[in-house]
């Protein structure tokens, strides 16, 4: 079985596993005070353009969102998200967990609109009953989104427009955020999420990273005792060096990237096998998720040899299912893929 | 100004007022434990034909529906609910506040079907991934709904049905219990309704008392502790003997039901005048709320001398609005006001 | 069976009785948006000499406390408080179940000093470990305390002034604000309180209202958005005219004062008939609740005739009861007591 | 610089690094659903003795505590523990954060004793207003204490027998079990542990591992949905693997328990040493945690080599540290150190 399921289904990049296994007997202090941190955070500064960036280590993408958003919110207020956002759905009522309503605005591709959290906003203060409801205290977005789909810069910058004028942090959850960046026609930097949102996170667990994800903050009243958070809601590691040792791995040259661009490539050669073979996708994805809408039987044979994900149904003969690609995602793989999509 | 626009602007029934005025140098033991909160739970008991409900008096609604949904749910679990709920949009977010989750379902009129919550019971165990996903874990309906409509005893059987195959408590929300009660055409008693949930509420704020809103526990399993949850919810009045004596008054007899009859007869006067006229309504409520399609000049003039509620707009010429009866809603100004509409 | 367990075995004074029955017919605005509570606002703001104070009505104590706590503090942060304050012990964990932890201090009278703040604080950040600890993020008091206590004007000063120092919001319970006030010897005026504190609230229930607690936000910081915390936790009361009604009572003249003053008066003759008979007090409180040492057979004796409640055992031949007088103490009834107390 | 600050210093056992390094390009299904994992739980349920345990593997301390802990409380319940307890102090307020109090027990070895469980328990439900206090909920213990202290079979015994007569499940924080396992005197299996608790934990981040805790549920009233709180709480990491294979390797054969002793031996060598030159021990420690009482002017000494952890301040010349060992401390190390204790 080959498996498209998901892009965590290995371990390490090899650079990041020989570098813990070189580290493995060096002594450090815990909690994320060691060197190895501090170099990533240099690292990371560096790449986003922002000395006074706050940089944190967390080890997963739902305790990193929970800490993110608990910290800013207070009781009454909530999360704009679309509602295919992972907070939303995928979470197990994470954000909910802490006291915090997630508040959805429709979407079809994943991705909101600067509009969307304007006329929500205002619907909110216009209503006379609005101390009855629950008042939205930043936007969330994720970008790539879960559906493979990218803001272009210039959707960012309303959206960032937008959420400055109404007093929104925008928080963007970056759990395959390298995916996004290099894809084609990506025109987003590192440096302009810096600029344009509030706080961040650059996913590790999904792209070379045994596990890990590196929270940026830029909004200096965001800030504050951030690290107790963390280590309330559990994402302080006792051996914090080994987020350090990744982030540092994969930042100290362009692995980051270079990691991403593998994995994007990979993934278009699986896309335009199936635009090829006439399959629909069901969202225009240029990053390392696609999603083709496939005939029931197509699922059937290629579920013999290749795992992937389900995502939905079409109607009684056809599915949505999800491929994914990896950093560790083989060529060869991918070719007898698409060699099998070919023969169908 | 006449006011429409709740069923809360005066103070309390002359009965229960009375009452207040002939026990108020009577000493009593505090939080509950008197003789007139005895003698009410006694009262309610009987009028639901079930001996071993537990009752319990809570301040209000807010409080009521949170108390109770936060007792039942394990952390993991939300509240399914009609997207028009209280609890889904005019709480702040209360319920979210205590950790959970409320998963709506579309509802067009305020009430929701017994085959929606058999779909999304079943949509989540089917789910690969329903351990990332909020599990369902009590149904929340409000009879009448915020809308004014009503259940049949046949649609709540089915959903009576429906969630104890599923293993989920169903719980009712009674703010405004009394209008459905002795609305036109229902055939639903106290005593189908104590069959049929798990737990409901008996308003009281909104039908004749001062305040206060009387919780009856069916199911043995929810009435463990549940003192200690209302103590920590803040609805453990001190002088909890003002609500046993106003819950005392409203079931020694058949006050609460007639105070009921006049509110829902003085609505239906103002529908039928509004139909008369050749207005729409929004929804077919039959309880103490109407709510009318007006055309906002209609809307400006009725405003002179009539406050109404604003509920939401249709078009750009016409708007609907709620008009609300009560104990306290004078026949007169009715009169005055279906002259006025008959006059427009 | 005359009681002497709590100040809030009866209804409300007959005052207040008479203005809710005078008002009972009229109409109102929901949730606190009315006329009463805007002129209670303006007596209060009037005597606590601030004109910029936000005062909001809420309906108990717990809920009251609930609020202004959760309100204030981020997630990481505790409340501080005498182990013997109300939130460490008497409210089913209603502080904690909003998240928080109450950071307590030791104390044997219910008071706690400028200096144990001072030293907690400095412990906090002094320790090389503090972002694993709860943060200390406000200072509770209540005055009178729990055990019938006072604070002096400069023990109120010195505490403000470290509270200041360490930016740490000073919260005062004043569920038995005016038996303090009032108190022999007391040098603290409302103006006094607004002066030294944040916040604190003027409580109603146990002064004289049939129920409500009068919340007065002194520091900008903590006023905004304070209705959608009410909302959220259960204390906006729908007919909140009725907080405004009694609250209007208690401050458009020395009504507050007058009734806290007939208490302690009481208490004192009480105070005094059991020192003079030989037995010590466990608390040299000056306020409405005593608390003599007594022997098991008096408190036999003294149980077939009076109710009281039971707070502690000494050894194994005293405890230590709790007499409450409050506006409703009638002088013949004190005179009685008094009377067994000097035959015992 | 020598550490000895704690036993998280270094990365994982060479052996647990090896078997990371060969299975790193396996493919596996995410979040715990792999082979390992599943071989995994058969090995701890075959060390436990019990075929019917049901075992999760989770990433850090505090997350475990906390997820384990809101899993099995009611709202209105707390976790009674030592005020010394890892949850009463040294996690930002994890447990408050989920809602619930920590009612603590006095220490001074960081054990509890049955009579101290059966008193407080006792205490809760004799008073009369049990109803206004946070209900004991569960028992939490660390074997070995975070003060190195261990409890006897017939300790645990007493205190199981006490919790099952209360109905207050017995948890078990297990962050460093190996080291009380193996440590002298000790008469405790982790088959003595299954049947004596309901839950508990085998530490793996202080114990070879890389990070990883796993837990063991033996009641199967806890056992219900408990991967949704492990994923609401932020433990379900998707490369689950990664931990499954970690307690693969710790229990496939005796690993585990030779770690734990090779630690022990070398914190018993340090023990003695420090006796041997006159010095007291704060606990009477016979796990790989010491904590000698030293002169400042010796700290000064021993701190220009060697790192340990400041305790506390015993008087002005003297002050208690903690020296930690674990798999890592190497034996000329140690000797190094005795070397230098010995010439002090």
């Amino acid at each position: 079985m080959i498996r498209f399921e998901n892009d965590y289904a290995e371990g390490a990049h090899p650079r990041i596993l020989q570098r813990l296994i070189d580290t493995n007997e060096e002594q450090s202090p815990g909690y994320g005070m060691d060197e190895h941190c501090a170099k990533a955070r240099e690292y990371i500064r560096k790449a986003c353009d922002r000395e006074n960036a706050d940089v944190h280590f967390l080890v997963g993408g739902t305790q990193t969102n929970t800490t993110i958003i608990s910290s800013i919110l207070r009781p009454h207020q909530g999360a704009v998200a679309a509602i295919t956002g992972h907070i939303a759905d995928h979470e197990t009522g994470a954000i909910e967990a802490t006291g915090h309503k997630v508040l959805t605005l429709p979407s079809d591709n994943g991705k909101i609109k600067a509009g969307q959290v304007k006329e929500l906003y205002d619907a909110h203060w216009n209503d006379a009953a609005h101390e009855h409801m629950v008042q939205p205290g930043l936007v969330y977005i994720s970008h790539p989104t879960e559906n493979g789909t990218t803001y272009s810069k210039s959707e960012l910058e309303e959206l960032s427009k937008v959420c400055r004028e109404c007093d929104l942090p925008l928080f963007i959850d970056g759990a395959r955020l390298g995916y996004g960046l290099v894809s084609e026609g990506s025109d987003l930097s590192l440096a302009d999420l810096a600029k344009l949102c509030d706080v961040f996170y650059i996913g590790g667990t999904k792209l070379g990273a045994m596990f890990g994800e590196a929270v940026v903050i830029m909004n200096d009243h965001l800030k504050k005792d951030f690290r107790y958070m963390i280590k309330q809601k559990g994402g302080m590691l006792a051996k914090g060096r080994l987020l350090g040792i990744q982030f540092e791995t994969l930042f100290e040259d362009s692995l980051y990237y270079d990691i991403s661009k593998h994995a994007v490539e990979m993934a278009m050669m699986i896309r335009e096998a199936f635009v090829d073979k006439g399959y629909s996708l069901r969202y225009d994805s240029k990053t390392n998720q696609q999603f083709p809408i496939l005939p029931h039987e197509v699922l059937s044979k290629l579920g013999e040899k290749y795992s992937f994900s389900y995502w939905g149904k079409v109607d009684d003969g056809k599915s949505v299912v999800r491929f994914c690609t990896s950093w560790a995602t083989k060529k060869e793989n991918v070719e007898r893929l698409i060699e099998d999509i070919r023969n169908l």
